[in-house]
């Protein structure tokens, strides 16, 4: 963790225990660091399991073997090391991840596919297999520890903790959810790597914990961008453990499944804000939301295209209500627009309407808006029904400073 | 033109006179700024034009109609505005260039559709008539100015003038080229870029003359980016006047042709790599070559989504040979990579082969040359005989305060 804490940071909440998920921490010692660097979570035996990954195709062995084990929809225990991403290191990566869910499936007497291994920090390095072996054993032997010290240790240059909470009525039932997520912030690794992890009591077949994880991440992880540079590590897991005692939701005709669903995908937008709120530099928190596409798809694309536009993110880094940026942002995305049906405005008060500046615009209300940390623009294409909301932060001195003095 | 010159700035070249082609400048005051700000360039009947325009589906009126301008393939004019991009301003920017066109076409006595116009600037705004009209007129009187003059009054927050020039023998004859652009923020290729402007004695038809043009632009301007942003207004114009007195070029067939062609490409290469060394807060400049890939297209946007990517920008500028997150970027470019064969090198000295790092990996080399002024960085993708190179600039505390700190 970072010294200098983002100015967008929020307490960590307080989280429900999780029946059947039990977390723990030790020391590996991956960086020359005083702190805990390795997670372990053991999970009751039955529990489903679902999981999206980064589409980077250089990515880690942890993400490529992940991927395959959710498949199977069953996991009891997962690993997460911080200060070593183990991407890009050939096949030495991938017997040192091996190694791991060996160990931890002895220890449990389980199948080795049933440990899933995250890593998130340097890029090339293998990950050492003694420090490993060494931080597995410490922590397999540890007391439990709460959320908040879990959300810790699975953070690098993340400036605070963590974590969302939420609960649902399923078939009756009261289930609960509790969920941990790293981004990025100062001095370390090479990247905005973001590691999520949802860990609920409900009674969830893996199909549909996979179908429901799935749809949230389309409209939360999915939505977010710091500076549009797509991590090799990025994972996202959700563990249900059935300990609620509901029956399982094998489909939304299952009861409850709307509400479990729902609850889900508050906890994953819950994560992905926090992750922008520790964006790199971060000073404010901007909601863009666009309206009138011709597809929620194509919404979402002119958003990220004008989220990942330097011009404007600078331009709110700067308060400058610079509309024009926005008008070549949605103008470069590649999606269906047509110039003079744009209309764009800032905290819900137009500045341009169908093509052209309104001439009666007030940038009172505007400025004022801008000069907060929670900024939000308004983009209208005017041509169809879709619509989408992504959030991203502005790009500052700040990210500078953490991008370019680091040392790799 | 700021008052902090890039430091990889270089002097105006020497550029030869082009017969048939006489630059003016004035001052229409379209900023409240000391300085002239329109520029017309008269050119003799007969002149062959040929253009490349945006992409962004926002463009101004300007690049609207000079799109459908070029399709008759004759220019007698060229007006350049600084200070107003004319972009998003619907009608009333419409009419504004209009009435530019009609008052020169007046003047030389030519249809409207021969009169060129540009504009760059603050979008949003539209163009006020008034002061064109006076500018306009005091640009007809004034005598004729110099290259560096010109180039001069196009630029916007350029730090310095921009000209390239050549000469090829084509036909028996001298033919001789000069060429003025402007740009150093809202730079992403995939097109024509900026506002650039070539001016040769040649004589071409148009035909050829475009596709000579747009052969030149896929290696050179849409191969340059600094900050991922595509401008609304970007321009680039060929005009050839025949006073070099060959026989007009037709086709490659033509006696000289190819000679012309790659003397048109050396001056739009020059001209791209001016505006990259002109990049918002450039303190670097970068060519990032990609080889191996599975075609040309495809290694053209790897070393754009190297060269896009905030990590490597900020890397590169912090001097750190930081090649995983050139891994990074690769792999997210969705173009076809496999991690296992990727080689990536600096200044000609390869940090990783084959998906792993070197394990005799000498940083002393790289990291000298990651001090200079110039980088290179290789990367070979170990897949096909695919192959581009693309240049950019480094992201530095610069483009923050530039950007962040300017009013719209």
């Amino acid at each position: 963790m970072s010294t200098t804490i983002s100015p967008l940071a929020v307490p960590f909440p307080a989280l429900p225990q999780i029946a059947g998920v039990t977390p723990r921490i030790a020391r590996a010692g991956y960086k020359d660091w005083g702190r805990c660097d390795l997670t372990y979570v053991e999970l009751d035996p039955g529990t489903a399991v679902a999981g999206v990954f980064t589409k980077n195709v250089c990515c880690s062995s942890e993400v490529e073997l992940g991927r395959e084990q959710v498949k199977a929809g069953r996991a009891r225990a997962l690993i997460v090391n911080a200060g070593n991403s183990n991407a890009f290191t050939g096949y030495r990566g991938r017997e040192a991840v091996e190694a791991i869910m060996a160990q931890v499936a002895g220890h449990l007497g389980c199948p080795p596919g049933e440990v899933f291994v995250s890593s998130t920090g340097v890029i090339g390095v293998p990950l050492p297999k003694d420090k490993a072996y060494a931080g597995v054993a410490a922590a397999l032997a540890a007391a439990p520890c709460s959320w908040e010290e879990a959300a810790r240790t699975i953070g690098t240059t993340d400036t605070f903790a963590k974590g969302a909470g939420a609960t649902a009525i399923v078939d009756g039932k009261r289930v609960s959810f509790a969920a941990i997520i790293k981004g990025s912030g100062m001095i370390a690794p090479d990247m905005a790597t973001m590691l999520g992890y949802v860990f609920t009591d409900a009674a969830v077949e893996p199909a549909f914990l996979q179908q429901c994880l799935a749809a949230a991440n389309r409209e939360t992880f999915s939505c977010i961008t710091v500076d549009s540079d797509t991590s090799t590590s990025d994972t996202v897991l959700a563990f249900a453990t059935g300990r609620a005692g509901n029956a399982p939701l094998a489909s939304f005709d299952s009861p409850g499944a709307d509400a479990f669903a729902a609850a889900l995908a508050d906890v994953c937008r819950q994560l992905a804000h926090l992750v922008v709120r520790d964006g790199e530099g971060a000073q404010k928190f901007i909601a863009i939301t666009v309206t009138g596409a011709a597809g929620d798809d194509s919404a979402r694309r002119v958003g990220l295209a004008i989220a990942n536009s330097p011009l404007v993110k600078t331009a709110i880094a700067g308060e400058d209500a610079n509309w024009g940026r926005v008008v070549m942002a949605v103008g470069k995305a590649g999606e269906p627009a047509d110039r003079d049906r744009l209309s764009i405005g800032f905290g819900g008060t137009w500045a341009a309407r169908e093509g052209q500046p309104l001439p009666d615009y007030d940038e009172a209300p505007v400025a004022a808006h801008l000069k907060g940390r929670e900024v939000t623009i308004e983009v209208d294409l005017g041509l169809g029904q879709g619509r989408a909301t992504v959030w991203t932060c502005d790009l500052t001195h700040g990210y500078i400073s953490i991008n370019a003095d680091y040392r790799s």
